[in-house]
């Protein structure tokens, strides 16, 4: 037997899942495998009423797991020192929230006959918004009573959140509702399916689930407490008992690989597999976070994760969505921020105003790429979603300042690169002004793989440079990182998360410099987009806005001249 | 001889000529040509080096003339009862402020062979903006000095008007200026031709154009004072009395048709020509301007017209550009505002940003006529070139708020129709606010004629009735009015303007009534417009605008339930 180690990670996405086996001395992949969802549209149960209706059935979960693992082993079987047996460990990282009803045995009720067509008795996707109303009373009975609780999400409890859906459902499918015995996090299921642990006392639950969805934190002794839940409504007070007192960061394991499951798969049995957690928390890992290291996913929003160490770090920071003790990194804080659109912002614009299809993307920026910063004369806020982090507000629409008659298509995209550029900056200057300093971005996603003039934006608007991340499946890749921890040094995988990244993640040699005079140029359009920022984004703010649209005029004129 | 009486009304565009031959008795017009000019770009003479030059050839007026009016005299011989002899007045309205340096004898220095081919020695053109320097300094010196010479024209000079362009033509052109004896107003110039009174001292002036472009008012004796003009430059205070001490109305004959253009054109010689004015100007007339009526004429900008008596009215109203004793109708102060971008807007987002042809703008119109008012959540400022009326700031840009992801080109479409229809309300509330009561709004041009949703939004965004104007050509249907003034009731035709109008204007059958319900969400969209425009257009006003998106989404979902 080879002295090679190897690690699975198994990410569980929206449309698929992906399996990839890592090389744990370097972090190269040596096997990966994906199975796209066979259910609904690319894995996605709707509702004709209701557009905000989003599902999932656990049976895509398994056949997935049947699929791309075993698919993964059989690419991974043409490298030199590989073989199954020295796969030390699994990690797991699904979206969420996204919860499923369960019974007393941890099966979902999606498995149990009477429940069978029924879309409320499926997991429950993060992006399913009909508890939006819910989520609404939650926010302000958490106001009311338990200010805390809502401290480290931002002050504003979402739809998308574990404890909305729950309440959902009791409110539209009281009978699904009654026969859950638990709710758990589709991160939660996958391990304790693996590990024979579904009982639901018996779930290794996970704190990036608990600590960003549900409210948990372990100063205040776990979940929000029985009496707070039954002012949402008794029957989800009652439910406190039968969720769970305590969550785990992804160094723990959540049990040993099952005999059953280790052949249908054909990974070796008992191997240890990590408590799971969320897609983009394990991406960060991958992709190399740490203290002062920013990781910056791009794609239709950004989601931006670091870790801050709690001597140095604030636990509350104003706006900031979630700050969750080892969701990201055991033994700091994860802290999760994020703008609700910037690629959609950009698709918006080429498809649905300018009519054209993907093509147009790469037109606009060739043309955009000659503006100098400034040379538009516009201004944008990449607030078209509504604004997450660090407004925390979903009723924000956009904005464009500075038009003329002669305004191009181009020029106005490159104004909404510019947006969400200054948008990522006022997240930074937040985290910052709360003593978690952030000295390195590295990007990953498709749009900073792609576009090198919206790189450079970024970069010269916030004054840092853009690194890239090496690896492209950071997801699995953090998983597989945990698979390696839980593991440990003596199985040949790691002690600590820290020792496993500092040997499998890296950059890549292409990254971007911040260019002075443009540094120089964007400094003076962030200052007004400052300001239109806070006059419509802050109540009680008031401005006189009067020399924004001259201000952008001499911004104009100096790039044309200079 | 048939008892029926003609006039005949000539109107000089920036393109073409046409000329009209008018039944006095009710307006119809039995004959009519146009006559395109030959020389530039449809008649425009440009300087490659130079984007703000834009001037013309007096050939091209002449021209004009000869082929024009015998022209609509050929066409009218088929009418039964016309007969040339039957006509017995000439009006004419030209552009402006266009300009020409002109010799001792009144003849035009283009037509001198040293300076053939000098673009300087043309007519300078409305839309000419190479004074802009001289425009600024021009505001300057009369703010400190006179300011009472601002405040009838809005309390800015405008490049385009009369004094910045004789002046930036001694400044880049001396060896012209050297040479121009004097300087006459194309619409001065045409009337003097046709009456042989062309020496500078003979030609009867517009008030019209002396008083909206070159800060001419009876009440200080006529022009800005020659101390002042000298503070420009001496050689401008030399200048002064070289020009005029007298302006006149249109219900003054400049003099009488000489034989030589009767026989030219084919026209009784004799009768009287009117003092000339400019189109827009005699365009309202035609239109049916009166007191309390306001004439709109809806192209890429808006023109818009009326009247106050000089009991009543105001003569100075904040932002208003121009208010000129007898420059629409003789005896009531002539009411001058508008806005600097209208149809150019929509042109701007149908062919510049949705890169679209023509007929973009009817599926746009029929798919926005769909929307209910406040169903997109958008909210425009119609600033994409500035603001004329009641800003007076040309240094003013577009803004556009509410958009979503799901924002589409046609909702787009029509909040810039709104921001256009807001615009208008606006100018009436400052007039009302001055004492000009607007009862009727009377609209002409294209989009008025073609755009019902347009025209129908104005009526519901102002809460007033919308009309359109009978007459099609309406600058010549005026400029035969004045013809027939100047003729007299003696001759056929009439002692008074008002009278002539009484006969000749009046209205389609079609009209637009404000819907209430839709009344009722406009006058909440208003509200927030104002406060943009307040905002960003007013020096020193600070508001609160954290509503203002929620507002829209408010009113948004308020349309979306409604």
């Amino acid at each position: 037997m080879s002295d090679k180690r190897y690690s699975l990670g198994v990410d569980f996405g929206t449309n698929s899942v992906r399996a990839v086996i890592v090389d744990v001395g370097d972090g190269q992949v040596v096997g990966a495998a994906v199975h796209a969802y066979k259910r609904g549209d690319a894995g996605i149960l709707t509702d004709p009423d209701n557009p905000h209706v989003a599902r999932q059935h656990p049976a895509d979960y398994t056949a997935g797991l049947e699929a791309s693992v075993p698919g993964a082993i059989a690419v991974a079987a043409g490298t030199d020192g590989f073989a199954p047996a020295n796969i030390i460990g699994v990690g797991i990282d699904t979206t969420g929230s996204t919860p499923l009803p369960v019974d007393e045995t941890g099966t979902p009720l999606a498995f149990q006959p009477e429940f069978a067509g029924n879309l409320n008795a499926l997991a429950w996707l993060w992006k399913d918004h009909s508890g939006v109303a819910e989520a609404e009373h939650i926010t302000e009975l958490a106001s009311q009573y338990h200010p805390e609780y809502l401290g480290r999400c931002g002050g504003t409890y979402s739809s998308e959140w574990f404890f909305a859906k729950v309440w959902h459902c009791l409110n539209v499918a009281p009978e699904v509702f009654d026969a859950a015995y638990s709710w758990v996090e589709c991160c939660d299921y996958i391990p304790a399916l693996l590990t024979g642990t579904l009982r639901p006392e018996a779930i290794k639950r996970s704190v990036c689930a608990a600590g960003h969805k549900a409210m948990y934190c372990e100063e205040w002794c776990g979940l929000p407490d029985a009496e707070f839940l039954a002012r949402l409504d008794p029957k989800i007070g009652a439910l406190r008992k039968r969720l769970y007192e305590r969550a785990y960061s992804s160094d723990i394991a959540a049990g040993s690989l099952t005999e059953q499951w280790a052949e249908k798969l054909g990974l070796p049995s008992g191997i240890p597999v990590a408590v799971g957690a969320f897609d983009a928390h394990h991406g960060a890992v991958g992709a190399g976070v740490g203290e002062g290291t920013l990781v910056k996913v791009i794609g239709t929003s950004s989601c931006d994760m670091t870790v801050a160490s709690k001597e140095s770090g604030s636990a509350e920071i104003p706006g900031v969505c979630g700050v969750v003790d080892g969701s990201i990194v055991p033994g700091y804080y994860g802290i999760e921020v994020g703008q609700s659109a910037v690629g959609d912002i950009f698709n918006w614009w080429v498809t649905e105003i300018c009519g054209g299809r993907g093509e147009l993307h790469e037109v606009l920026t060739a043309e955009a790429a000659q503006l100098k910063p400034g040379e538009s004369g516009l201004l944008a806020l990449d607030w078209n979603n509504g604004n997450r982090t660090i407004l925390v507000d979903a009723r924000l629409t956009g904005l464009l300042i500075g038009q003329t008659l002669h305004t191009t298509p181009a020029e106005v995209y490159r104004a909404l690169i510019e947006a969400t550029a200054f948008g990522g900056l006022t997240i930074l200057n937040r985290l910052e002004e709360y003593g978690v300093p952030v000295h390195r971005v590295i990007n990953c996603g498709g749009i900073a793989e792609k576009n090198a003039m919206l790189m450079q934006i970024y970069a010269d608007a916030t004054g840092r440079r853009m690194e890239l991340s090496r690896a492209e499946e950071t997801c699995a890749l953090g998983a597989a990182i945990f698979g390696a921890v839980v593991a440990g040094e003596a199985a040949g995988g790691y002690s600590t998360t820290e020792q496993a990244q500092a040997a499998t993640t890296g950059t890549k040699d292409t990254y971007y410099e911040p260019n002075p005079e443009n540094e120089q140029v964007y400094a003076q359009l962030y200052e007004l987009y400052k300001r239109l920022h806070d006059s419509f984004g802050l109540p009680g703010h008031s401005d006189c806005l009067y020399d924004v649209m001259k201000e952008l005029l001499r911004i104009k004129q100096d790039a044309a001249s200079g």
